[in-house]
């Protein structure tokens, strides 16, 4: 019997071992990629100082820019406009202000330049009165189909590959990965567990306002805006969704230094990264002057703060998946 | 080598064996405790025509009355009255309404008249203006001090054990078991940890405005209310922050009565359950008249709807857990 226990002891053994292969292939080794692994290390490790229950590993990402890309416009702008030029080919009454005139003749940059309301705008103008599960399957629908216009590719292969592996590593090493980002909260749960593997509850996003519909038992997306998760709307978000602070805060623009600044401000160890788009042949290089993703006060403040400014271009040794 | 191996399977299969001991000790043995396990094994069972994946499980449960007890006042109304009292006496000028100066007078019936929204108001005037962590260390203090003024239990002493083996046996069998309840959700989010074993992510409530403080890092309560997590408002919840519908849905008024319907709504199985206050002795008994939890057209509808009515009485043999 001794020999068959021992059979088992290390039978059991060799099933609990930790993978030695590296986390992080598509990560260049440098500063960025030790700071990750590190900090990871530290918190996981049960004789750490920086030890962090599993529970408090809570990990926020933004999405555009940050998981996939953003250039030349945030992807569900390609979609929403699309469908307002529909929607406004029926009935031109729907456009009620020169942001949607514009956008409905194609014309981005009065939205662009208002900002973000400006692209809410056209999100709720362009998705209202629909049931969220109507509007997901048109969501759906638009993503098998639609292309990107500069690479040719679907949407949904444009993410990154070292964040993919970056959410599969934190997730082994027992965080929750949650996406907080100014998108559409149902737009981005129709493909996040798919590109992802995030379920939909781990989504934190902006919102339309919603209503029950008794008849339908459904939940129909109304007019208007009714929360706006980027900039300070973000650490809001993350008190809603979540109600703990994150230890780990991942985004590429001003919109999330506020995610980063009330992420960082916990009494424990953190992370805090900003992914900085300066790939112009592999991606799209833009920073301090670009009005989708401007990334200028986090570059300034970043480094000072702690923050990593993960430098595409050195720190990635791929970029996109299929590559 | 035959018999080692056989060992080490005889070893892992009893280690995989599930526990013989019945889950629900506390509830009697009757139909709804079977339509609860056959539900369940129904939905886990991967051979079962109804089997749901582990994600897709999702369970939600109301609190006051469903979890832990509500009579004679909502938990968190004792609370904020408490609080709103020490508040006038220090500025009366934030009693603007007859339902606030009544309340902080120990009145509560004018805000009970005024159903929900009576309750929100109260709550807002005297929660807001506190950080998020400030507030949650006040209700701590107060759950730690405060007692029943019937029972002379503290309050988080009230729950139902019967309830408290359910979401247990849910969770053992891969189901997330999500809070959505008209009670605050940062109120809430400070015991549910401890005495549900829900983490505070799982929670869904009523909310005030809160905004970012970029001085302190944290969040703030404002005056007002934000989202009401009640009636029709739960689906709403759900939907915000589970983006799933539940396939088991429990509550104990006619305020739950759109979530379990919105979750029996569905394409697979579903169980939806009402806890039937019946019980005067061990807890209180109170449906159709109560101003507190009132349940009228779920115990006129419900069983038509295949919704299980849970009879306190005749269905629990133990109502609090240190019976």
């Amino acid at each position: 019997m001794r020999l068959s226990l021992s059979v088992c002891v290390w039978t059991l053994a060799l099933g609990a071992l930790p993978l030695a292969a590296d986390p992080l292939p598509s990560w260049n080794a440098g500063a960025a990629k030790q700071a990750i692994t590190g900090f990871v290390e530290s918190v996981t490790d049960p004789a750490s100082p920086d030890y962090v229950t599993p529970a408090a590993r809570i990990a926020v990402f933004d999405n555009d820019g940050t998981l996939w890309a953003e250039q030349p416009l945030y992807f569900q702008l390609i979609y929403a406009m699309d469908r307002l030029q529909e929607k406004a080919a029926a009935d031109p009454s729907i456009l009620t202000s020169d942001v949607l005139r514009a956008a409905a003749e194609g014309d981005v940059e009065p939205m662009v330049e208002v900002g973000m309301d400006g692209l809410m705008e056209v999100l709720a103008v362009s998705h209202s009165g629909m049931t969220v599960a109507d509007f997901q399957a048109d969501v759906a629908d638009w993503l098998d189909t639609a292309r990107h216009p500069e690479t040719g590719e679907p949407y949904t292969a444009m993410v990154y590959q070292p964040m993919l592996e970056l959410l599969s590593y934190l997730r082994d090493e027992g965080f929750q990965t949650w996406i907080v980002s100014g998108g559409g909260i149902h737009f981005m749960r129709t493909f996040v567990d798919k590109a992802y593997g995030i379920p939909p509850e781990w989504v934190v996003g902006s919102t339309t306002p919603t209503e029950y519909d008794t008849d339908a038992q459904a939940i129909v997306k109304l007019p208007g805006i009714a929360f706006v998760d980027d900039k300070a709307g973000k650490p809001v978000g993350i008190d809603t969704h979540i109600g703990r602070r994150p230890i780990l805060a991942a985004g590429n623009s001003d919109g999330d230094f506020e995610m980063l600044e009330y992420s960082m401000a916990g009494d424990g160890p953190g992370l805090a990264l900003l992914v900085h788009h300066t790939d112009a042949e592999r991606e799209w290089a833009y920073d301090r002057d670009s009005h989708i993703g401007r990334l200028d006060r986090g570059l300034d403040e970043g480094p000072d703060r702690g923050w990593l400014i993960v430098d595409m271009a050195r720190d990635w040794g791929q970029v996109w998946p299929g590559e």
